[in-house]
């Protein structure tokens, strides 16, 4: 087992990625287009909420990553999700699936099912999500993860080898694997689990960063090592959910080279 | 007119709310989505907000409870709340009504009327809301109130007789009633009326609260003393709504037995 | 060319604003409906997103200023937007149309140019939006705008005569036109392009002041003035996108006449 990503080439990631300001399309549940979109601002990437079918497809041809997540999957919105899949896979637009509450809920577990054969670039979930998703178990508590990371690893190499995909499973210790590799990154802050939209964000997050790299794998436990080291960053300060929420989004904009190669851990 | 609530049955639910994280569903509007899930993550419970019909009705089986807001009722979204109420109404899961903008606007005062038919555990509104949807009034200017929390005492009476429910009526001193006893919070801060979603937010902690005690009207009174004192120690060191808001969230994770012990004022 | 604005004429706008708190109706785009409700709120006018068909128009008649933002135009808000628009042209309720992203997607390139015909008393866009929606352009990329707000100045001039709107195009100079004269507004703050929904809210503004005054041209481009100078407030304290975002909207509740006087920049 290779680890395949340095501090440095995380630096080099994110560097790009406020050089370039890559267009992160996002077709997200209506919780989070709010905190999502904001946080891509404050990483130096450039959302773009464009949902509605017929614009879907064709924005995701144009977009440098797109973002898929079926928190609340409205009929138009459905049909826009596949319209964007299908386009990204079609254009090469890197793409990531976020199958929030999968397994508990029919509507979109069918959905997920159906965007998965569009082979998603990711897959971001909790683990009781990438269990469910994998087929091999009933899903969590709603967006409630009831299983660790750890559990969830024969599910995402299983995800991942069947789907071309490399799968990230948040938790405390998040784990990112391509079905033959597996990353681990340790940082972060509880704090994240108690700002909605913590989870969902990073799916958009992932975008950007697979936007910038083409080593996929790299990409995806890049963003997932930025945005957890800026969440240590935020809570240092923070006295409660609301202020982790704003100065995490002022330390997404703030963290640099210094602050990631002190911090991360990879292992 | 027996008050049937202490400060030590305040503490008590808001120790077994924290403890055992209740699953609030909430179908709501669009502008509130991401404030009411944070206040509800904040408090310590878990927020999902499945509003897609077929998802919402087997959803509010398994909730802790539910929250049914009609403020931007989409057609989509109507079916799904006239299948939650159903199925919490069946299942015995307590859900909240929360009628906004009733009486003035015809859409959603249809829904509200039919809604009704599924007798909400609790009912929380403003004044002119809660007159309008008794039938005894036109509504107000939008979301605004036009009316004060006494005026709408006999209304408030009405609704809890007819459809057996408790109502809340927002305001300066806050009203609960079923019926028969009125018990009155006089805790709060203007902030609240100046972050949006103060009132709407309200209506899914009292779901939250309604899980944790079969006691609906503690349960009601209790979620709003709760909530209007963290709002006073939010609006100690707040500069203004936005600093208000942050400080809020927090405020809502800090709050304990000490503090509302010291605080509310209930008559 | 006259300048038709003062810094006494701004000032005595907001009072009456704040005096007034006028209703502004806000079909809007899903990411942005939070912030925009808060920063109506902080600046002293009553949201209200009533956006679903038949409640639209209805309450376009009673409202006090209408915006109509195409961000995420999903078909049942598209009919929505029709009926408001036509409901407050025929009712004489002032009201802006802010083109997100038009010239770029299809649907709501369509949209905004049918919406057009209703005469909207104002448009706000970015340059690209702008000299798309004039026919001059093929818009930007995404939500950004990749044109100057000079590079715009003759598409509003041409936009303003045609429709008989003020047309307002957002940059680091702001530029405000009704195809005669022209106000430039030198305030603001780069955070503003940080925080999703920093113009859009502006729309919300311009709503609001069209709301307090017949001046279309001197209303507008009080708006801008006012709104910018609070982003500069905000700026001076701010670590981030996260923190300016709140002190924005304290700077909105605080903003008064002396600070108006001493930092605005007309010309």
């Amino acid at each position: 087992m290779t680890v395949r990503l340095t501090p440095d080439h995380i630096c080099t990631m994110l560097a790009r990625l406020r050089e370039t300001g890559p267009l992160v399309q996002c077709l997200t549940n209506t919780v989070v287009t709010n905190f999502t979109a904001n946080v891509l601002l404050a990483l130096g990437a450039a959302p773009a909420m464009a949902d509605v079918p017929t614009e879907a497809g064709q924005f995701a041809r144009i977009a440098s990553g797109v973002l898929i997540n079926v928190g609340t999957p409205h009929a138009e919105q459905r049909v826009a999700m596949v319209e964007a899949a299908s386009a990204a896979q079609e254009a090469g637009t890197p793409w990531v699936l976020d199958p929030v509450a999968v397994g508990v809920l029919p509507v979109r577990t069918a959905l997920a099912s159906e965007l998965l054969s569009y082979a998603p670039t990711a897959i971001r979930g909790n683990a009781s999500e990438v269990i469910a998703l994998a087929g091999l178990g009933a899903g969590g508590r709603g967006v409630d993860a009831i299983d660790s990371p750890e559990s969830a690893l024969a599910a995402a190499g299983r995800l991942a080898s069947v789907h071309g995909s490399v799968v990230a499973v948040s938790g405390a210790v998040d784990l990112i694997t391509d079905g033959i590799d597996v990353i681990r990154i340790g940082n972060g802050h509880p704090y994240l689990t108690l700002v909605t939209g913590g989870g969902c964000a990073l799916g958009a997050v992932t975008a950007a960063f697979l936007a910038v790299d083409g080593d996929r794998m790299a990409a995806t436990a890049a963003a997932t090592a930025v945005y957890t080291v800026a969440a240590e960053i935020a809570a240092a300060g923070a006295c409660g959910p609301g202020s982790f929420a704003f100065a995490f989004l002022d330390a997404l904009g703030s963290v640099d080279a210094e602050i990631i190669r002190s911090r991360v851990a990879i292992s």
